[in-house]
């Protein structure tokens, strides 16, 4: 058994920092968070553009990241773009030579704060035009709405991703140059999709689908988060994937933090908080499905490629210098910090960073 | 419009109304819960025997039953049995010269005190075999739980009632005169597989089945319980079956209390608590899904044969005595009744009782 790995220090490239002006809650204040990841083991990290308001122009692209930046040392942080009737096409080019080549694309409705989403995508051609000249990249929360799809359609949490495929393909085959990545990929048939693409689409995996299932959301509602984890089918696909040393996944934590007040009422917010401690939960989850170490204890490269690698080479990226170690050194996850609730709280895994 | 309706005096034929015994919880104590589902509409209960500890003699039946008139004047209390090690084939034959004709068989651990349950279902051919002589009723909780099937097989919260069928369809064909009820019916898939039996197989259907979907569960913790609530399509094949006037299904709230403090905790416990206006309710989204009032405004008998004439004549019970009447009177339905959170706490429905 080995107790001490060396690891690449990583990207998440799937992350929420919320907001830096004054709110009353400590966990959606991004100087809180912008320093969690790089205590989790990372060190770059892209942050989700659905803020109050949204980020639509350049300026407030490179405002938040200086706020990132200034309240974590070290940290590096990409920026991304709102897509919705207030992002210009125009914006797009002084956003691509100002650094932030990132889009995201919300389905109106679908998750928190996407209600000036995107709802009719044809609408955004011109941007997707534009994007694939520049060499841009379109992040995509795939999910269909209810509302894009005739009523007959058996639409709901559990069909809600492989509905929004027929969407997708359209995307693909009409601007075959663009670079797409599927977020927080949660079914096999998205896995599937996905992996039979070719080079120019790829998909961010999370750490909560693949420790979790439906049944965990039901009861716990730290876990509940959208898209919803799926069957242990759906889980075991996300897992094989990676397994097989598949380059079109990587990692996107998709942590997102709510004040614990509020993921315990009736109308709980959808996000698992998940940078607390997110090497050391992906060490533990790797070496619970045997994609940690070989045969003789060594380390495997499975966990490092789905780390830093992959995603970093699709991206065009440079590699990041330093590493990280960790040791075989149980550890109990707080039940809260920041008046939120990380994810696992309260269970101890079997790793720390030295 | 009509604006007022007499309906028959109904019965609910599966409800929770907890313990007797001193407890801390007011919505935990049948004294206060038995009352409820008469000032909701109903007269005849089949009270479910899954308390702490599960009712498993005459005796204690009995004890319960007198409880429970004791405390509901007027309401007629139908006894179950839990099915379990505790409960000798011998007792069922008491039972039923006592009037308890009911049996409950929950697999052990798929929902709320479930935990002492079935493990393995050929331990009880004995028990059916003279259930079917005396003609007493096996009453279900028809989900596979996990420790029952192989490793590769999906089961989850939303295949576990489908993967059961396998077993019903063995009980029913090793004892082909035991009545059996499947309750809380939610797939489409059960749906289809009772309609097609013969005449000695039924199915309850819940109020908040024929409102909900799993995405609603997903958010209001109020709305988690088994069998968890599926797709808009499994939701339609419920109300289909009853409007179709099929005789299989009638109604059977599972009304369940939890004291809200629980409810709102990570670890929720599973049951919406229906029974506080459940006949208002039930007309409510009767008459949403056109399912109420025929073309020029008169009574369908849709209603009146899901809680009154169908369940009753399977169960060979006498018809009861009275009505009920209810004015087209919209009504906000409290937050909080005895520290439970009820079915559509703080929701505004359409009828009132008059």
């Amino acid at each position: 058994m080995t107790n001490i790995i060396t690891l690449p220090i990583g990207d998440d490239f799937h992350t929420h920092l919320r907001q830096f002006k004054k709110v009353d809650e400590l966990c959606m204040d991004a100087r809180n968070l912008a320093p969690l990841g790089l205590q989790g083991g990372f060190q770059r990290f892209l942050a989700m553009p659905n803020l109050k308001p949204p980020i639509t122009s350049t300026a407030q692209a490179l405002e938040y990241q200086k706020v990132l930046e200034e309240s974590a040392p070290g940290g590096t942080f990409l920026m991304s773009m709102y897509l919705c009737n207030d992002l210009s096409v125009e914006e797009l080019e002084t956003a691509h030579k100002a650094g932030v080549k990132w889009v995201k694309l919300y389905p109106s409705g679908v998750t928190t704060n996407s209600d000036g989403g995107v709802d009719d995508i044809e609408e955004y051609y011109p941007h997707f035009e534009r994007m694939q000249e520049l060499g841009m990249f379109l992040n995509i929360h795939a999910e269909l709405p209810k509302s894009w799809a005739p009523e007959s359609l058996n639409v709901f949490s559990m069909t809600a991703e492989a509905f929004f495929i027929p969407v997708l393909q359209d995307i693909i085959s009409d601007f075959p140059d663009l670079k797409i990545v599927i977020e927080h990929v949660s079914s096999r048939v998205m896995v599937d999709f996905i992996a039979t693409r070719d080079r120019n689409v790829g998909g961010t995996i999370t750490a909560h689908h693949l420790l979790t299932i439906l049944d965990d959301s039901l009861i716990d509602r730290s876990l509940t988060c959208k898209p919803t984890p799926k069957s242990p089918d759906d889980r075991q696909a996300l897992l094989d994937v990676i397994d097989s040393g598949n380059k079109k996944f990587w990692l996107g934590s998709d942590s997102a933090p709510h004040p614990t007040s509020k993921k315990l009422s009736y109308a709980c917010p959808c996000g698992v908080f998940s940078s607390l401690n997110l090497l050391p939960i992906l060490v533990h989850i790797f070496e619970q499905n045997n994609m940690l170490l070989g045969e003789n204890g060594e380390l495997l490269n499975t966990l490092p490629n789905f780390i830093s690698k992959y995603g970093r080479e699709f991206y065009k990226l440079p590699e990041l210098e330093g590493t990280v170690t960790l040791v075989r050194k149980p550890q109990k996850i707080p039940e809260s910090i920041f008046g939120a609730t990380p994810f696992l709280h309260g269970k101890t895994i079997d790793w720390s960073i030295k």
